[in-house]
């Protein structure tokens, strides 16, 4: 097989030898990995049809893969394969980038470009336009990647996630068919919305080879402001009014202050605000002018809160100061161990009861582990971080989703199923809605080509 | 099979006398129709299931109608069934209406509630939140229709189409099976957005019995202007740059002098600007406060039009007249006969280029038409009306089809595919992408039960 991708990619875009292999079998957190035969790592849209037949006709699984940076598995082989081979392909090679399409707002981006490759795109080509969603991961992150998992990211509160953003794919399906979709017509109801589809199938319905993008107004005036807050169910209030009030909103990050400590300890700065609180809420406002500041400030001022409970900053490094105490919490608890990332979604009417309910629960069936949260709150989106248990010990993510789940949540708000919550899928979806989707499946690529053993539990569900 | 379902929905809700009928199976434009053996009303989703699962085992062909508003035919039966009886699945009462989350800003709609009931609801709530979407047809059509087929309208422009308000769906598939997504969480990554695929599918894949839908702020400021312009191609540049400098914006209508006087005509309303225009265009603001008013006024002053190029109404009845020339056009053209009803959406660049040419080609094929057009100019969708040609003659259908897509535009921008279009889907679809259609509608509904007929063309596209 590597001897014929090699005429298809060229021999430098076949990797064989374990060392060259690793870096695309071991994902960002450590915590999932598997051995693949080899890497290919075609340059066009053409060459990942060929690949795609090739695997096929090898009998092969092939596992897809862009920035490397997801964090449920579902971009690095699995542990075990049945004896499958396993063929990882890399989509970061498919790095075209076309010109802004000002008239239109729109922009069409290889899968292999970076998220921070577009954003300097659109600021090069000064046209007025940006791309609605960032996220922490934006120098690896591919828009391939971020398309094929429904990325969200700190800005879903405003613009919505990577599915909004798309006005249509190229894509590979599993029997080597293109399906092209790049016009960007605003309107266009001509059938059964395929790249809908394909966008959060997280590759094992085809491969997103291009993507479209919606673009949005750049506004050039950002004010942010880092309140203080009793608890979270003082944010959750204040988010509802927020959203309302002030429609400049770009997001509304929560933290806590034992991962702010952490945070600190960890690279030095000093604490944000003159005393501690019991939750810390970032919130972000974006305008064409000064009147944005005037929005949130107002909106600041009408809380009544203590002098020492806020800290705003409007532009350059007093922002980027802010953003750094809730961005570093993520390679915080990197440093401190394998995390097990648990990305859930509660109604916001829950998020407070689930908040405090999580930490006992942890600490009941992992006493002495490590619980960092932080999330995206005006989503209900937590992230909790689980630092101590083995990582291939699950009994801490069956109890936290468990627990999301059965308080009306989702077990995964942005990061997809993957290889690591399928066993859990069963939480959030019902018999039916598997079922369809195993025959949406089948019908696409019967044969289980792609990314075998991501999403979908291996057997019918049970009745 | 009367006798059967009239067990299950009340003999009340089985229609079967021709008299009962006929107000179900000829469309608005009275252009589509076809027989039915009967109509049947449930008024609930275990009783959608029930009727699916026993026209299944009849072996009859299930036509899906909301309001019946709908304009290719997709909602009513075909000509001609090949001897399978059809039976009409009238999803009207279906008309629960929950009350308005809050704190989600979200809302439940059965699939009966019309579009007008629906923002009563909300406004009669005062909680502050309206729904994203309008149309003329706002007191017929229903959400789940809407949702079926991914209703546009005169909003999309700032807030998307249907697909975009839609947190979720409940939905009957052919086997009788429920999915349920009705939690409304802002983020969900778990599994196939099985909700999106259903929207749009125009029933073809399951019926849609219940929508959870995102709700966008109430923004009780509107200040609407009606600029007179030289042509489409002003108007096009215009819009652009409306796009980006006014956020505020939620409508861009254009419209055309010879549409104009038959409104006039046909109403009685006096012109609305002291001389004749090339094209009007039709814009509306809307936010929280005065601002948006200074904002457009701004924005219009700048233009440097000539003073009786342009009327302003902020509020009331100033709008409405304002509105009435615009949404007038639909009653005028149907009251001149069975218009041919052909909606397209043009790359913003194409569109004026299109607008001229698609005169003389309706000239050329049909001496004698008049053509009427009007469209949501933002979103480059243009509805070109034809009237004159017979009902069943599709030689302009065509003509204006192929015209569009050879500029690189879609057949269908908002009305979807229905009976109407199957014939030109290849116009925009490849085999691929019909192949991949195809092979999910099998799956999903392998007998053909839901909506036969429609959107699909009936056997394999040619390679």
């Amino acid at each position: 097989l590597a001897a014929v991708l090699e005429r298809v990619v060229g021999p430098a875009h076949v990797l064989v030898e374990p060392a060259l292999i690793t870096p695309y079998t071991v994902d960002w957190t450590r915590r999932w990995q598997g051995p693949a035969a080899l890497v290919v790592r075609p340059a066009t849209t053409d060459a990942v049809a060929a690949v795609i037949r090739l695997c096929a006709d090898a009998g092969a699984g092939l596992v897809v893969q862009g920035g490397n940076t997801g964090l449920v598995g579902g971009g690095v082989p699995p542990r075990e394969s049945g004896g499958r081979p396993i063929v990882l392909l890399s989509m970061r090679r498919l790095d075209d980038l076309s010109p802004v399409d000002e008239a239109a707002g729109q922009v069409t981006a290889g899968a292999g470009i970076t998220l921070a490759r577009l954003h300097e795109h659109l600021a090069e080509g000064a046209t007025g336009w940006a791309f609605g969603v960032d996220l922490a991961a934006r120098d690896s992150a591919t828009i391939g990647g971020m398309a094929a998992t429904n990325a969200g990211g700190i800005h879903v509160v405003r613009y919505g996630a990577m599915r909004e953003q798309i006005a249509g794919v190229e894509a590979v399906l599993a029997t080597g068919a293109v399906l092209t979709r790049l016009q960007g017509l605003t309107k266009d109801n001509t059938g059964f919305d395929l790249s809908g589809l394909l966008v959060g199938s997280e590759g094992t319905l085809g491969v997103i080879t291009r993507v479209r993008l919606r673009l949005v107004p750049m506004r050039p005036v950002r004010v942010t402001a880092l309140l203080g807050l009793n608890d979270t169910g003082q944010a959750v209030d204040l988010v509802s009014g927020l959203r309302r009030e002030v429609p400049s909103l770009e997001a509304t990050e929560i933290f806590y202050p034992d991962g702010l400590d952490l945070v600190c300890q960890h690279s030095g700065l000093g604490p944000p605000l003159a005393r501690r609180f019991g939750a810390y809420l970032l919130i972000e406002s974006a305008g064409p002018d000064e009147g944005v500041m005037e929005e949130l400030a107002e909106f600041v001022f009408r809380l009544g809160l203590d002098d020492d409970a806020s800290a705003v900053a409007a532009g350059g490094p007093g922002r980027m100061h802010l953003w750094a105490y809730r961005e570093r919490h993520t390679e915080v608890v990197s440093a401190l161990g394998v995390p097990h990332k648990l990305d859930v979604t509660l109604p916001l009417k829950r998020l407070a009861a689930f908040e405090s309910a999580v930490r006992s629960r942890v600490a009941a069936v992992a006493p002495g582990a490590m619980v960092v949260i932080w999330g995206h709150l005006g989503d209900g989106n937590l992230h909790v971080n689980v630092i101590g248990p083995p990582p291939e010990d699950d009994t801490v993510d069956d109890a936290v989703l468990r627990l999301a789940a059965g308080m009306g949540g989702s077990i995964s708000a942005e990061h997809g199923i993957g290889r690591a919550k399928v066993r859990w899928l069963s939480l959030n979806r019902s018999p039916a809605e598997i079922e369809a989707m195993r025959a949406i499946k089948t019908s696409l690529d019967p044969a289980g080509l792609l990314n075998p053993g991501v999403l979908l539990p291996p057997s019918a569900p049970t009745r």
